[in-house]
């Protein structure tokens, strides 16, 4: 076996291993929101990665930690869980993702259900996989109460206290098709 | 090494790098439905590819691809996202799946929830993996309403605007067991 | 490439595996208990295995099957689906794993929703891997009728016909932060 078949054959394996790790940074991320582990959550994001979500873009860790924080307080308890996850790999230490989830946050005594789609950027630091980079594109957010009927309505992104809004993503949203806001 | 211990090497991380494909295949799939996006749901099908659902069979990647054109113009936005998913492989070039999933649909205004299982068939098609055949088998169809008091009947497949029907899988469906229909 | 190179890449090949057979195991685990598929369950499980959930610690393989036999008798349908899996491995026979899921389960009539982490030890026995120890942490247990409004309730693990007790997890659980109980 050739020193280049040998390279070859341990950068397939490496890869393979960078998308398990990478699997688990994602994992990882939904748990740490939830308990509000905050140094879990510092430990996931590059030291200059951006966040961008319902409150704009946050940019550093610590702004982002800081958005966290604030934003958690509203919620008693929460539940972030991914389902499928894309990993597209750039070079060895940077790679992109985009990740189907939804959230389930306590808002105000309601269950509110978010839909959503993460798309990611991830870095290699110091030999881990981070979060370089995490941008939510919205397919609803309403209280579960809502959802039996209002997941038609263009104006599904209906953060409790602010103005209906629509979403940023969905068949209708990306036709144009006319949807009566509801 | 010997060239044999090579070749198995190989074999079988080439293998490990087929469940990656086809898990992004999965991924890719329910993305492709929810944005209508028929161009990359084309190229997730074999040419023959066979897909069984709620409209019956339709074989071949153009009937298929009529066939969900037709069906989501009736949904304004949905969602499709795998749970769990169980690869075996057949030989170097096939393999079968079960994936576990859930889909919520928009429907006159409804949401309605699914849950099902996918029974798929894949085949690595010019060097990468397509569905051969998608089987949908259904665990209930319930508008988002009904759900809290209706999975647990046997008439639980409740597409709107069609009777009432018996789910294809559950506890209840393989033991016989009796469930008023409600 | 010597001997040494070729048992290092080996062994990291063998890892990956593991992790795809450990995965398998957990997607297998829902279908094998919504489909009351004892034969399989019992082949999930070491002999000495322990299971802990709602009602209680079973210990040995034969005992917790037992328990799933009790248990869902009381349901009509049911569906475990995980979200998230991280792994952990001890050795080259033992790992840990924690798995996000949720399960719907039907009681009584009324859809019972629960989600729920899975703290796990496996084990590689005979050259197959099994659960040595799954317990059950809870987020809520709630009708999903009660779903809309009761995820904010630190009682909200609501088995029916039990008394409302306070979740095993959540930030609220975590942080002792007072929530009024509804």
């Amino acid at each position: 076996m050739s020193a280049e078949e040998i390279a070859e054959l341990t950068a397939r394996l490496r890869r393979l291993e960078d998308r398990e790790e990478i699997r688990s940074l994602i994992a990882g991320y939904g748990r740490a929101v939830d308990d509000r582990d905050w140094e879990s959550l510092t430990r996931q994001y590059t030291v200059d990665a951006q966040f961008e979500s319902a409150g704009g873009r946050s940019v550093g860790v610590e702004a982002i930690i800081d958005y966290y924080r604030e934003r958690t307080a509203d919620y008693v308890a929460s539940y972030h869980y991914p389902h499928s996850i894309e990993i597209t790999f750039i070079d060895d230490d940077s790679a992109t993702g985009l990740v189907c989830a939804h959230a389930e946050l306590t808002i105000g005594g309601d269950t509110v259900m978010v839909a959503l789609r993460y798309h990611d950027d991830y870095r290699r630091v110091d030999g881990g996989w981070r979060f370089q980079e995490r941008t939510v594109h919205l397919l609803y957010v309403l209280k579960l109460s809502d959802l039996p009927t209002e997941f038609a309505s263009r104006l599904r992104v209906r953060w409790p206290g602010t103005a209906p809004a629509v979403a940023h993503i969905g068949a209708d949203v990306a036709s144009g098709r006319t949807v009566d806001p509801r």
